[in-house]
């Protein structure tokens, strides 16, 4: 697979298919974990980062699951082709930054992704559409199983996984939902379940995790412990929570339409009537706009276009999408054109 | 002819032909006429204003050029038939209010209408679409023969006619000509115009004449002086400045497209975008809107509309004209879901 081949092909999460996916935009698992023989990658030397990774390459060789994977060195990749792979949920903002023999290893379906020697030596990522960790779980325990075989993580009988970072140590396992909340949003009842949720010691994150801002009223929940709970009490946690804000924003979103229809379908047919017919936009602004776009499709306001391709306008109209497709390096004026262009195209052609 | 037969009738003004249409919407002479055996309407009582305005219909009544018309008289009409009028430009604002023996005479096309009673017994307006004031001054010169061969109008050989108000005294007339003027608002050069324009003794109005604001980049001028010169030494007068105004304005136009050419269209195609799907509009966000579709169809970057549909636009769009298609009286908020109900029909229908 070559990193260009990803540019014309749906990632698997962004399929708008699974359980809740009008709300929940897709399901994350990963584990970190770390080869016992080697220091964390941040106290590693030359030498022995390399020898992680090449550990690790020969592991996922051996490993039947990962045989339609890819690995890519990130000293091989430009900075656009990391951006790239950054805007695809593939890796870590952090990662695409300081190239100790960091890699990443990807799927054809983007459903597995791999970083080797991010802050810990291993974090191993499954991406599911929709509300379906369980599933993602599913998959990733496999591919830990696997590469337990292989390699001996470093794991402590009183601790369980050790971790870079004490906050990971334990089970290793962080699992991400992201949301879809606009009626929330819209009608002012974010804040008080975003409050709620911190009190229960998960945190919430914009589109493109630790750091980022909520943008587009889509916002990323996970679980803030992994340690003293087995990693299925942890998934049936955030379950639990996770199905108590889908109901939420149902909720709202019945109230918006029995109470503001009106309202609603004008904000959401000008977003998309902007969408339609702007020539110059800025990422922010798209975001904002298919946000309503979404929102319509899931209210039954908007019938032209499947949710499915509004997902993936997300992810294509993103700075380094837009160099890649144009195949060259573009200003951030030329961007805002060029990113208008295809949204006009995709959302006229159909 | 009944009032709601207009309803669905464009007037001849609003056609967008006529020469430089692209800029000049249309062009209007009025003239002000007064009998002389009355006093002028606000120190007539009532028998004086019922004799003036039963002289006035008879006369109407024998002149072949007026056989077409109708006459409505004030007292007649309710508050939103007024208003219908107004919105029209069939007759001015003041006319609508105080009801002593008013009237309005109309011809079926509109290019024609005499007010009753207003502030001069008789004022008499012809509009014409596009640039074109000379052959509104045939017309109305025409009439104005007929009408001063039945009735006897105030008239000094010193001063010329005599009117209510001094400022009209002389030839009674005032032209003026509805600019559309985005391109000269855009680039920030409007105020430098308007400002030569007062300093010539012209007046700048909005849409809606005396005391209106200028919105959607609509401009009204207009003569202030109308004594000391003949009819058609004023009329070559503001020519002249009409003539200047529109070649800045193409200047304008070309300096918007070779500089700022997408930000431009973007401007244009996000308004006719918001305009064909929008579902609560206010009177004021139409205006401005419809006002860069105008332009986007001068600069030929809408082709799916022609102007005099667009030009049609701002008139049926308006409070009297909603509440006289939907047959029923509308609060604030259902005319503006009904504005643009109205409004995203005529443009996906096109």
């Amino acid at each position: 697979m070559n990193l260009n081949d990803l540019l014309n092909h749906r990632s698997e999460w962004l399929k708008g298919t699974g359980p809740h996916s009008d709300i929940v935009i897709s399901s994350r698992i990963r584990l970190a974990r770390n080869l016992a023989s080697a220091p964390f990658p941040h106290w590693s030397n030359k030498k022995q980062g390399r020898d992680v990774l090449d550990a690790i390459e020969q592991a996922v060789g051996k490993i039947n699951y990962l045989k339609g994977t890819t690995i890519f060195e990130l000293a091989d990749l430009d900075s656009l082709d990391k951006q790239f792979l950054v805007e695809r949920h593939l890796m870590s903002y952090g990662h695409a930054h300081k190239t100790n023999s960091k890699a990443v290893v990807i799927d054809n379906e983007e459903i597995v992704s791999l970083m080797v020697n991010e802050e810990d030596h291993i974090r191993l990522q499954v991406m599911q559409s929709g509300f379906n960790l369980f599933e993602a779980w599913n998959i990733i325990n496999r591919i830990d199983d696997c590469l337990a075989k292989e390699l001996s993580f470093a794991f402590s009988l009183d601790y369980g996984y050790l971790t870079a970072c004490p906050t990971n140590t334990g089970t290793g396992m962080r699992g991400s939902v992201m949301l879809h909340l606009p009626a929330l949003v819209i009608i002012g009842q974010i804040k008080q379940v975003l409050n709620a949720i911190s009190k229960l010691s998960f945190t919430t994150r914009g589109l493109y995790g630790e750091g980022t801002e909520a943008t587009g009223n889509f916002f990323q929940v996970s679980n803030q412990v992994s340690l003293g709970h087995s990693e299925t009490e942890i998934i049936e946690n955030i379950n639990g929570l996770i199905r108590q804000i889908i109901e939420q924003e149902n909720q709202a979103r019945e109230t918006l339409m029995s109470k503001n229809k009106s309202v609603v379908e004008d904000k959401i047919s000008r977003s998309f009537g902007i969408l339609k017919n702007a020539h110059i936009i800025s990422s922010q602004e798209t975001t904002e706009l298919l946000s309503m776009v979404r929102l319509g499709i899931s209210l039954g306001l908007i019938k032209e276009i499947d949710s499915s391709s509004v997902n993936e306008l997300f992810i294509i109209t993103q700075p380094a999408h837009l160099q890649k497709l144009e195949n060259k390096k573009l200003s951030s004026q030329e961007r805002d054109v060029k990113r208008a262009e295809i949204i006009r195209d995709k959302l006229n052609k159909q």
